[in-house]
C-alpha cells in the first residue's frame, strides 16, 4: 500500500488542505495514528485529533473543519465515514483475486472447475464436485462428493464442506468451518444410543458469509438451509434441519438446535441458545446470552434465560439486584404485623 | 440413489398401493416433498399430506390408511417410522466404506496400518501410530506419535489427534475436532504464568461419536476419558483430566472444566457449563445453558446458573417474570401499614 | 520414558527409601496409580496411598513420612509438588524440539525461514512470511502473506494465521485456531448487509498461549492485540479491534465483542460474554457464564448476566432460590392485612 494524498483525494473526490504529495503506507484508527498512515474523522468528538494525530493524511467531514491549516494533510469531503468506506472497498478490490490451480492440490477427474478459479495447495476436491467461475478455494480445504459451489465464492483455508452440500454465489466461508457434518441424532436403546443416519445436506444461498470454526450440520433428510444474505459470525452451531431465512445477523458462539425455523432480518446476539422445533418470526432481536425456548412473533425483542420481553427482563433484573433490600422490606412488614398483633 | 417402489417394499416387507414401478431418486421430509422423492408418515397429524404431497412414494403406518387409492404410491407397513429407519440404515450401508491409501498422504515408516484402512490425501500419520482394521481416516487429518485408533472408526477431514491418545473401536470423530491438545494449566508467578507440562493423554472408548470443532484436552498426568457409547455434539470443550462414563449425551457448545467426573446415561444440554473438580452421578438431566457448580446426585434434573432443581428454577423464574407486580404488592402493603400507623 | 528411582532422585536431589533400581516407565495421578509408574504425594489427605498405591515409585514431601519402610519405593524431598513439577519440565525438555523442513510442505520463495525451524508436511507458507529461529510449525498449518512469527514458537497442526498478522516470541498456538479471520462488520442497507472491509491485523505479543479452535479476528483498521503473557483456553472468540493486556487468563468458550479493551492480570471464566466497546480494568475476576455489559473497575469480582458484584449476585440468587417462599410470605401479609381491614 503506497498512495499520495492527491491520489486518495481523486478516488473520493476530496479537497486537499496541505501537502498533496504526502505519502501514506498504511491505515490507522484515529485514536492510535502513526506517521505515514491515513485515518478519518467523521464525528465532532474526534476533532481534537486534527492537531495531535501522528497520521500524515486525515479524511475529514467538511463541516468539522474550522481552520485553514492543520498539521496533517487534510482531505475534506462531505461525509468522511462514507468516503473512507469507499476507499477501503477500492483498496480491497485492488488486492485482486487469486487464480489458478496450485501444485499439490488433489482434484478428482470428475470434478468440474469453472473459469478463473483458484484452488490452493493441499485442497481436496472429491468426485463430481463443481466449483463455479471465479471462486477462490484456499489451501487445505476439503470439498466432498457432489458438492456444488457457486460463482465468486471465497472458501478459506481448512474449511470442510461435506458430500452433496450446496453453496450459492458470492459466499464467504471462513477457516475451519464445517458444513454438512452429521446431525446429532441417536435413538436410545437398552444397550446404548444407535445412530440415525443423516442423509440430507446443507444449502447455503447466495451472499451468505459464515465466520471461522462454525459447525452447520446436514439435515437428517431434506436440507439445513441458510437463506440469502444471512451473515454468521464465528464458533456458531447450526443443528440439522434448521431453516434460516434472509438477511439475518447471528453473533459469535450462538447455537440453534434442530429443526427450528428462523425468518428474515433477525438479529441474534452472541452466545444465544435457541431450542429445537420452534419458529422465530422476522425482525426479532435476541439479546446476547439469552435462551429462547418457545416460538417468537415478528418484531419482538427478547432477553434472559428463558428469554422474555427485553424490557420486562431488564425491569425484573433491577428488582433482582435489589432483592436483599426487598426481602428486608418484607421482614419489616412482618415485624410490624407481629407488633400490631401483639398490641 | 435410484429405486422402484417395489424394491423399497421388498426391503421393508411392505404392501404397495399404486404404481409398483414408481421411481424414487431422493428422500424428502413430508412437509417439503418433491416429485421423484420418498417420504414417510407415522403420525396422524401428517395424514393430510397423503393427498397433497408431491412425493412419488410414501411409506405409511397401516393404521393411518383409510382409502384404497392415493395420489402418491403408498407402501403400507406396520410402523412407518421404524421401516424408514431400516431403509435409511440400509442405504447408508450401501454407500460402502472407503479403502486404500491415497497419494499425497504422509505415513511414517514405523506406523502400523491395519487391513482395509482408508487414508486420505494430505493426512499425516506420525511414528509408531496404529490404525485398526477397516478404519477410515479422511484427508487432511493429523495423527500424532504413538496414537492408537481401533477398528472401523471414521475420522473426518481436519481432525487432530495428538501424541499417545487412544481411540477405541467403532468411533466417529468429525471434522476439525482436536483430541489431546494441552490442558489449560499455568502456575502464577510474579512475572507471569508458567506453563505446567501436560503429559497425560486422552482415552476414547468404543462406540463414541464426537462432533465437529470440539476440543478434548489431554490430562496433566493420567488420562482424560470419554466412556463407551457416549455421544458428543459440536463445539464442545472437555478439559484436562475429565472422566466421562458410558452412554452420555452432551449437546452442542457445552463445556466441562478440569478433573470433573461424570457417570453414565446423563443428558447434558446445549451451552451447559460444568465447573471443575465435581462429580455428576448417573441419569442426571441438565437443562440447556445451566451452570453446574457443585456435585450432583443420580437422577436429578437441573436448571439455572448456578443450577438448582429444574422445577424450583421454573417456579422461581415465574415469580421473577412477575417481579414488578410482586414489588408493587409490597409497596401496597407498606402503604397500608403506614395508613394504619397514621390512623 | 524409562528411568530408575535413583536417576529420578538425582534430578530432584531426593533421598531414596526402598529399591533404588525400581524402574518407572510412566506417570500416574496418585488416585489411579499403576505398576511401573511414578506419582507424588504433597498433601496429608493423600498419605493413605503410601501403602495402597500400585505405583512403583512415589515422590513424597518429607514431613508426610512417618515410617522407615513403605511398599513402593519412596523419594523423599522437601516439597513433593514442586519437585514433581521440576521433573515434568525436565521430561518435557528431554522430548526435544522438532527441526527441519518436511517433504510436502509448500513454502513461498520469498518467505524467510529462520535457523532450526521445523515445518511439517502440508503446511503452507505464503509470500514474504517470516518464521523466527527455533519455531516449530506442525503439519497442515496455513501461514498467510507477510505473517511474522517470532522465535521458539509452537504452532500446532491446522492452525490458520492470516495475512499480515504478527506473533511474538515463545508463543504456543494450538490446533485449528484461526488468527486474523475477517472481523464481523456489515452495514445494513435496504437490500441486505454490505461487508465492511477488514483491513487491519492481529498482533500477538510474546509468551502468549492460545488453545485449540479459537477465533481471533483481525481489526477493521489497526490491530486486534493479545498482550504479553496472556493465556487463552479453547473455543474462545476475540472480535475485531479488541485489545487485551498482559498476563490475563481467559477460560474456555468465553467471547469478547468488538473494540473492548481489557487490562492486565484479569481472570475471565468459562463461557463469559463481554459486550463490545467497553473497558475492563486490571485484576478483575469474572465468574463463569457471566455477561458483562458495562465497563469494570480494577479488582472487581463479577457474576451474573448482566454481571453485577459477585457477592450481591450470590446473595440475591439465594433469595431467588427461595422465591416461592418469599411470595408465600407476601400472600400471608396480604391476608393478614385484609383480615385486619375486615375486623
Amino acid at each position: 500500500m503506497e498512495f499520495t494524498a492527491s491520489q486518495i483525494a481523486s478516488f473520493i473526490d476530496g479537497k486537499i488542505i496541505g501537502d498533496e504529495n504526502a505519502l501514506i503506507t498504511g491505515v490507522s484508527p484515529i485514536e492510535s495514528g502513526e506517521t505515514g498512515h491515513l485515518s478519518f474523522i467523521a464525528q465532532d468528538r474526534f476533532t481534537h485529533y486534527l492537531d495531535s494525530s501522528k497520521c500524515s493524511v486525515i479524511i475529514v467531514s467538511e463541516d468539522l473543519l474550522t481552520k485553514d491549516y492543520y498539521n496533517p494533510t487534510i482531505i475534506s469531503v462531505k461525509d468522511a465515514y462514507l468516503s473512507f468506506q469507499v476507499l477501503m472497498n477500492l483498496y480491497q478490490e485492488m488486492q485482486g483475486r487469486k487464480e489458478g490451480i496450485e501444485n499439490g492440490s488433489s482434484i478428482h477427474d470428475t470434478a468440474i472447475i469453472g473459469d478463473k478459479v483458484y484452488i490452493g495447495a493441499f485442497t481436496y476436491v472429491s468426485e463430481k464436485a463443481k466449483i463455479g467461475e471465479g471462486s477462490q478455494i484456499y489451501p487445505q480445504v476439503y470439498i466432498g462428493k457432489g458438492v456444488k459451489i457457486g460463482k465468486n465464492c471465497k472458501i478459506d483455508s481448512g474449511a470442510r464442506i461435506y458430500d452433496y452440500c450446496i453453496v450459492g454465489d458470492n459466499c464467504v466461508i471462513h477457516s475451519n468451518t464445517v458444513i454438512g457434518g452429521d446431525g446429532f441424532g441417536f435413538q436410545p436403546t437398552q444397550e446404548g444410543f444407535k445412530k440415525i443416519p443423516q442423509l440430507g445436506n446443507v444449502i447455503i444461498e447466495d451472499d451468505v458469509e459464515i465466520g471461522s470454526n462454525c459447525s452447520i450440520d446436514r439435515a437428517t433428510i431434506g436440507s439445513t438451509v441458510i437463506g440469502k444474505g444471512t451473515k454468521i459470525d464465528n464458533l456458531i452451531q447450526i443443528a440439522h434441519n434448521v431453516k434460516i431465512g434472509k438477511n439475518n445477523v447471528i453473533a459469535a458462539q450462538a447455537g440453534i438446535a434442530g429443526s427450528t425455523t428462523i425468518g428474515d432480518w433477525n438479529q441474534i446476539g452472541g452466545q444465544v441458545g435457541i431450542v429445537g422445533h420452534i419458529k422465530i418470526g422476522n425482525q426479532v432481536k435476541i439479546q446476547a446470552q439469552s435462551g429462547v425456548n418457545s416460538s417468537v412473533n415478528d418484531r419482538e425483542t427478547l432477553y434472559g434465560s428463558p428469554a422474555i420481553s427485553y424490557n420486562d427482563y431488564l425491569r425484573n433484573y433491577i428488582h433482582f439486584r435489589n432483592f436483599t433490600e426487598i426481602v428486608n422490606r418484607i421482614n419489616n412488614l412482618e415485624n410490624n404485623s407481629k407488633d400490631k398483633t401483639n398490641e
